[in-house]
């Protein structure tokens, strides 16, 4: 199976757009007849797989419909060669809880591998300044960038815990409130007689590869809370961010949401069906797409990206805080791209190169079936690029970590992803006081369930997973006639 | 509601059995006509709660039969004069994945409290040992644990992390198997030449708070497996183990399983109901009471803890893997008590006191509504008793941390519980390498889920639910003949 989305570029084949993924469902429809569901679900990445999941377990007909031809939203992954790359969200770890509640539920705790592997070649952090390369140990790494983040966040002298004891509640205290209408550009001007020269470029470059915007569009309260999610600590975060990954790649764990709600007999599902309009009136919820099909159902859970949501057209049109908040939009547009590499020593390097490169951070990810390491490297919205518009300036930007031989490119263009419109949520200064709840209210008889507005990790497949149960728990309780579940 | 469960002193009212409880079921049974159901699960601490929902809210017929008059089974909560104590499990955390996915689902993130408050009073750490009491200030506490504890897990120069990369597998390596048949007594032998008399009180003390074992029945792999868990980190442990509560208590949280289920309309259940026996055959599963009543499903979920399998008599015979771990049991006596105190500074209090007094830690877990402290204390296998046959020694037992006016005395006495015989898990040496796959097993249509023997937070409510989840995932799998759902 293959989808349409994604790159892939060799030497021999050049670049080609699609790549495969055991995500693309076949057939792309499983709908019959005509009939009226209890609910449609508009969306097949992870929050709209868990509401369809949740809600077609629990005896509800649902219809689900996405516009692309595979699952998983902004998370899949490639199999090429008997190796999975990650197309965009990758890693997780038992402190986000719902996507660990379901690697327990599945099984799937022995489908995990650790990213990192300093136990052979260069072992070295590689920091590329416009002045040059500097080396450095992992563990002088490790302290670079602790001491570097805990100046940044230590704005209450408990670096962030008194700030945000409760980072998984929708309340923003007031100093939380403060600091959102705060950009780190702001935070950073404030402390910058604080920060080494080296220091700067870890934080600034940690900050970027988080939020895949500038420094001026990168909020940050949210930044903090991505902090306090991760206990506070370099180590928390690189643990949440970027340890464990599963062997089979994201899709593996994604059609597991799929065929239990399949297996349930109340799953209709149609793929290629970007919706245009959504009429929401008293007697239900009529979705329209493109190809210009009408679906019926007594309610509906909208779990499209904010950056997309602005494209539908509803009627009743959506809430005035809703509506800002889509045209505000969020601001990640990371690029994330992956090369096979024929430098086996490099399967223990980790790096920065900035301000100047394309590419800000990278780092080993992997050892492919050939032997080749496999490098996965982040940029975005700071000398923002397209990977498919020149490989050789791609490949170049590869190159500004350390030498290299490249064989193999790998990605996804999120930023000229018609749904989705950048990457992972990174909101700028302001979205959050301003619109978290408007993000997340019921809109009639429309839910709507997305990881950009999660109150937990947010941005994250726990965020959507978490979300996604949200609004199933929701709709059902709506349809049982009950307040509450 | 009250429960037969717990006691309660206060002078005015001396000892007294029985304390109120919101998960005491009220009517304490459903059932009205005979039926075949689906599955009977066994059981309603959480385990057999999620067990229980999750198979109901999938359209399965579910009996819950437990033997208690209240869910919750080693975790449950009593409010007295409007303020919970928690008799037995109590904190959670994000990274605990299941009880946080439940906390997320049911839009409980705002009802949670953090226990420690170090804003005021006497803000110190108190370290009682038979030579008398040193204070120390909590970041010289936070110090003193963490060089001790990392002195205690680092027998691989990575403090546990290359021995136990993957915490949540199942899979013991050769080296976590090693060190399952090691008792921490022998670790502490290893290292006797390197621990500060200070450093080795704070570890034995910390160790026992967690075990309620001795030392020599301590297993120094379920330490580290608790250490990996909480990120190889004592802030870890401190933000896992004892950071985050619910401010209704525990049972504010437990009746939301019961009451979801409940709404299915698929959940029959019966309290007072301890179960005699159970005979397996290939027409399903016949379950007795100790009233004579049989009750009949397709699968059974046993939910009942390790130290109580061997009361009932299941036919055909457990096996003998199975027999062996139930015999041996585990070794948790934790004696957790409750005090409410007029001394308003203690608040602020942490407290060791090791190894001549019989309840070893404690500290200022919040404030009642008169503006008493609230202290919670903690004693085990070492220097063992039972509070309810001296509230004078129990009394004194609180002031071994500090002198203190005690007003009120609440708890649950888990070894004399005969549905319980014990806390919450821990192994002695050599149970989880010889056993864990045998606890884990199925038994013909017998499925068997607790917290003793879940791969992850192994002894917590986290534990009870993945269990709970695994279970009825199992079942449903099994009832619509497929493999895995």
């Amino acid at each position: 199976m293959a989808s349409k989305d994604g790159y892939s570029w060799t030497k021999a084949d050049g670049l080609r757009p699609g790549i495969p993924c055991i995500g693309a469902i076949q057939p792309p429809s499983n709908v019959k007849d005509v009939q009226e569901y209890d609910v449609i679900v508009v969306g097949a990445g992870y929050s709209g797989l868990t509401a369809a999941r949740d809600a077609s377990v629990a005896g509800l007909k649902v219809l689900l419909l996405e516009a692309r031809d595979r699952i998983g939203g902004r998370s899949w992954s490639s199999n090429i060669e008997g190796y999975p790359y990650e197309m965009g969200g990758t890693w997780v770890y038992w402190g986000q809880a719902t996507v660990w509640r379901e690697i327990a539920r599945y099984g799937m705790q022995d489908d995990l591998e650790i990213s990192y592997d300093f136990s052979r070649g260069i072992n070295k952090f590689l920091l590329a300044s416009a002045h040059g390369t500097q080396d450095f140990t992992h563990e002088q790494e490790d302290a670079l960038m602790e001491s570097a983040l805990c100046k940044l966040v230590n704005i209450d002298g408990t670096h962030g815990r008194d700030t945000i004891p409760y980072p998984h509640s929708g309340i923003l205290n007031p100093q939380a409130r403060k600091y959102d209408y705060v950009s780190v550009a702001d935070r950073l001007a404030e402390i910058k007689h604080q920060l080494t020269p080296n220091e700067r470029l870890c934080a600034e470059a940690f900050i970027l590869l988080c939020s895949g915007a500038t420094l001026e569009t990168t909020s940050f309260y949210e930044f903090l809370h991505w902090w306090a999610l991760c206990g506070y600590s370099y180590e928390g975060c690189i643990n949440h961010l970027v340890k464990y990954k599963f062997k089979g790649g994201q899709s593996s764990f994604a059609i597991r949401f799929f065929g239990e709600a399949l297996a349930s007999g109340n799953l209709s599902y149609a793929f290629n069906q970007p919706v245009a309009s959504v009429k929401d009136s008293s007697s239900g919820v009529a979705v329209t797409t493109r190809t210009g099909q009408t679906f019926k159902a007594r309610r509906m859970i909208s779990a499209m990206p904010l950056n997309v949501l602005a494209d539908v057209k509803f009627e009743p049109p959506l809430s005035k805080g809703r509506e800002a908040a889509a045209k505000t939009g969020h601001v990640n547009q990371t690029v994330k791209v992956h090369a096979e590499i024929s430098d086996r020593d490099l399967r223990s390097f980790t790096g920065i190169s900035y301000p100047h490169n394309n590419l800000i951070y990278g780092f080993g990810d992997g050892e492919t079936p050939k032997g080749n390491t496999h490098v996965v490297a982040f940029g975005g919205q700071h000398n923002h690029f397209h990977p498919e518009d020149s490989i050789e300036r791609t490949i170049e930007a590869f190159k500004g970590f350390a030498p290299m031989n490249v064989e193999r490119v790998v990605f996804h263009n999120w930023s000229r992803d018609e749904f989705a419109k950048g990457a992972w949520f990174f909101s700028a200064p302001g979205l959050l006081a301003d619109h978290l709840k408007d993000m997340r209210d019921r809109h009639g008889n429309i839910f709507f369930s997305c990881s950009d507005w999660a109150l937990g990790w947010r941005s994250f497949i726990d965020g959507a997973i978490e979300e996604g149960g949200r609004a199933a728990a929701a709709v059902r309780a709506d349809l049982l006639g009950r307040a509450k579940i």
